[in-house]
């Protein structure tokens, strides 16, 4: 019924890059609307079974964010800053405070299909192969996989127009 | 007179990083103050020649800032976010706006050495070796060498006390 891939993820045989491409059946601007307002990014974020609670959030050029998300009663907080938000793309840094030496420099596409359907493209640049391959293995494809499918799911019934 | 090395500029071979390092006859938070006192930062950053005009600046986690530099008549604007300030390391982002779509994730750390001098390590990671290499070609080491020689002046003569 649908010729919508699901998420491709693939680690950068030469950079400490992860990559993330899935398209959605909604026009960039609402899918740039999914990431940018924060009622409805936190609604969407994370894995099945977790909830987020938004305590800071500027999505603009030189803005920056902090959520916390809750599963099992155990909280997790990620905080960064928006370097520069366009309608066609958001680079911001993330850090997941269990390790606060680490941060990724994320940037996300949001490229026109035509048709009121859109591919976000995702990266994630970290500065070791190490950590990038230790976020491989801790199980993210789940909680992204997840989180798209909610989005995908919330467009499906009308949010971000 | 002096056993402080000059600025030690390298490639990573591995990596899409560029690392300096640079030893400095002054305490950590002497060293750190000149990187984040915006009147401090204009009077050493970039070439002899160059003169700095802060345009926004905001050092602290998930503040931004934004300055542009003039020489010989011509502009040149820079802007990025602060990911993350402490004493002991700031993380932030680096985009020079005549190569919009470009941008580095700039971390620094403030190593102690003891006896008032402090080794500075700088990090500039990008997402591709091109980008990276073309940065080196630019000629940014003279920038960064007469930058730091200024701030070792600075510091020499009493400034971020």
């Amino acid at each position: 019924m649908s010729d919508l891939r699901e998420t491709v993820i693939e680690a950068d045989p030469r950079l400490p890059i992860i990559r993330m491409t899935r398209d959605f059946a909604a026009a960039p601007e609402r899918v740039f609307r999914a990431h940018t307002d924060p009622e409805l990014f936190a609604r969407w974020v994370g894995p099945d079974g977790m909830s987020t609670r938004i305590e800071r959030w500027d999505a603009t050029t030189g803005g920056s964010w902090r959520y916390v998300s809750t599963q099992d009663g155990a909280e997790f907080g990620f905080y960064g800053c928006f370097h520069e938000v366009r309608p066609d793309r958001i680079v911001q840094t993330f850090t997941f405070e269990g390790e606060p030496d680490g941060v990724a420099l994320e940037t996300l596409w949001f490229d026109d299909l035509g048709g009121g359907r859109t591919r976000l493209r995702a990266q994630s640049l970290v500065d070791s192969f190490e950590d990038r391959d230790a976020w491989l293995r801790s199980g993210m494809e789940v909680g992204v996989e997840q989180g798209y499918a909610k989005l995908e799911r919330m467009l499906a019934d009308g949010a971000a127009r």
